[in-house]
């Protein structure tokens, strides 16, 4: 991966926070190319892309409301697909795509591992990424790495594992003012509580990461227990213009477990919240040998950009079809 | 990889201690047969296999003095191939091996990483591989994965890496006779410093890592800089039939670094010793984001023993050639 080469041509689709700051990596990175940006805001359609990413300068790309409409004006390789979480919304964005000829590298939380719960779509994805001959991967990370790639990759020095559990624990005050809400800071119990009722909250992507960590040890999955619970405050909580108040919502306490053959062979735990102490991420595989792993650092948008990046060159490199992490050589930072 | 299929026939190629404990691993994993048995030492050649790995029944296998004489029992699939560290010593029975038409595993360190030191072995050894449509890796712990897979794949969530330094720390006493004697535990310093002069001495695969890390990055490595410090004992060590006297050699502080545009990019620290303290591994990359990884639970023969096994499958369906661990999906116990 190391010769020199031509830029790889990338077009940015979907121009939120995560894709405005893929874009931006983007432009900083020697070896690839912003020729093209998408997005479906009519405040966004017509300007120049740099305007939008905020750089300070005109790139002379302008924000297309549709793909083919940025393929008019450049020729690429490569999308950055960052438009939402649910293949019932994204799925028709692909096979767009990849019938225009393109590979992809995209964020969508359930494309990760579409295998177990979507099978119907990553049937239909993966049919139209080998008719067009092109690779189709989601990734991020978390699900992408954190909870799925990365623990699978470290029992390969494993003789067996019986249970692998991964709790992730992120301080939200350091994250983006979206994140915060996301997570529900801010919230009474009340109104976090019917979000949880109606669907809207919640982190996406642990069933996927359960899913694929069971099936490659070869386990079906009987179900999932799932819980969902709010962080409340101790103390009243000064937070610029929207402090919180004690016993509010300050984030999210997750849980997942996925229950094999009578027995929870993965369980996962996502805990977000403001001023959350010990921010680690802990692996711990019981398993021949046992190991625990603490990760410190993987917090942070930052993390999200560098593995859509760091993914392209090993999906450019795969044969056609849908992958997932499980499927390609180790992505890395090139 | 779930899918039910004929057991792997696999040859045992070395029996040592490591090989030896490969091979009842295999005996003792469901999709995989031990087929034949190999080793030049006329005290095992001839004996059945089951009693030179001591399992306590016979297995219907006698070791074989050749791989050829192995094959003439059972055809095979593939070889555990665990006879020597130096390519100069076991590349003849590398291209043996493929010419027979198997693919191999090997704990060989310097076929980890073969590409920057040995080239013209690894030019040999992939040539074999492709005309007999074989696979060949050299995998381990250390060099294999955690020195250098492991490094690199957790770069997929850093924009960029300006450095990384490995530490691995080892506590000798849980290990086996020969691991303490490698170290030079036991030794008194004037011995051990003999033995480092004699070329003798010394963690194999330390730069094999570091060229793997160096050359991912697109960086040459203009030169190592390598120490090997004996650890001797505070007090006197009881140790069976072997105490240690204070001052006397307990293990080994190595260190490694790769200096690329005249800065160390890598740095790598072997440290093996009786009663080692804080035995862990950690990796630091000091790159964005900033990453710090501890593991603990790394050590032993087990999870080196698990990783030659758990490659198979990865290997077996990899296209033809000399492999690293990085050109391999992420290889997983199964």
């Amino acid at each position: 991966m190391t010769e020199a080469r031509m830029p790889i041509k990338v077009v940015q689709y979907g121009l939120g926070p995560i894709g405005c700051a893929a874009a931006r990596a983007v432009l900083a990175r020697e070896r690839l190319q912003l020729v093209g940006a998408v997005d479906i805001d009519p405040q966004k359609i017509g300007r120049d892309a740099g305007e939008v990413l905020g750089v300070g300068r005109s790139l002379g790309i302008e924000v297309a409301a549709t793909l083919q409409a940025a393929l008019q004006q450049s020729p690429a390789d490569v999308v950055l697909h960052t438009t939402g979480s649910f293949l019932d919304a994204v799925s028709g964005q692909l096979t767009e795509i990849l019938a225009l000829g393109l590979d992809v590298v995209s964020s969508t939380e359930e494309l990760s591992y579409p295998w177990a719960d979507h099978d119907q779509y990553a049937q239909q994805i993966d049919r139209a990424a080998v008719q067009a001959g092109r690779t189709v991967l989601g990734t991020g990370v978390n699900p992408g790495f954190l909870m799925d790639t990365l623990p699978l990759s470290l029992t390969a020095i494993c003789l067996s594992a019986r249970r692998i559990a991964v709790t992730r624990v992120i301080d939200a005050s350091k994250r983006r003012g979206p994140f915060q809400t996301k997570i529900g800071a801010g919230m009474t119990v009340e109104q976090f509580n019917a979000e949880v009722r109606g669907g809207r909250m919640g982190h996406i992507g642990l069933r996927e990461s359960a899913a694929m960590l069971c099936n490659s040890f070869g386990h079906s999955v009987d179900h999932y227990r799932e819980t969902i619970e709010p962080v409340t405050a101790a103390n009243d909580i000064e937070r610029g213009s929207a402090p919180v108040r004690r016993g509010d919502v300050i984030g999210i306490h997750q849980t997942l477990s996925a229950v094999c053959a009578g027995t929870e062979f993965v369980t996962l735990t996502f805990h977000a919240a403001l001023d959350a102490e010990n921010e680690a991420d802990r692996i711990e595989i019981d398993g021949e040998p046992p190991l625990q792993i603490d990760l410190r650092g993987t917090n942070g948008d930052i993390a999200t950009v560098a593995i859509l990046l760091n993914a392209i060159e090993r999906v450019m490199a795969a044969p056609p079809g849908l992958k997932t992490m499980r499927d390609l050589p180790p992505v890395y930072c090139w």
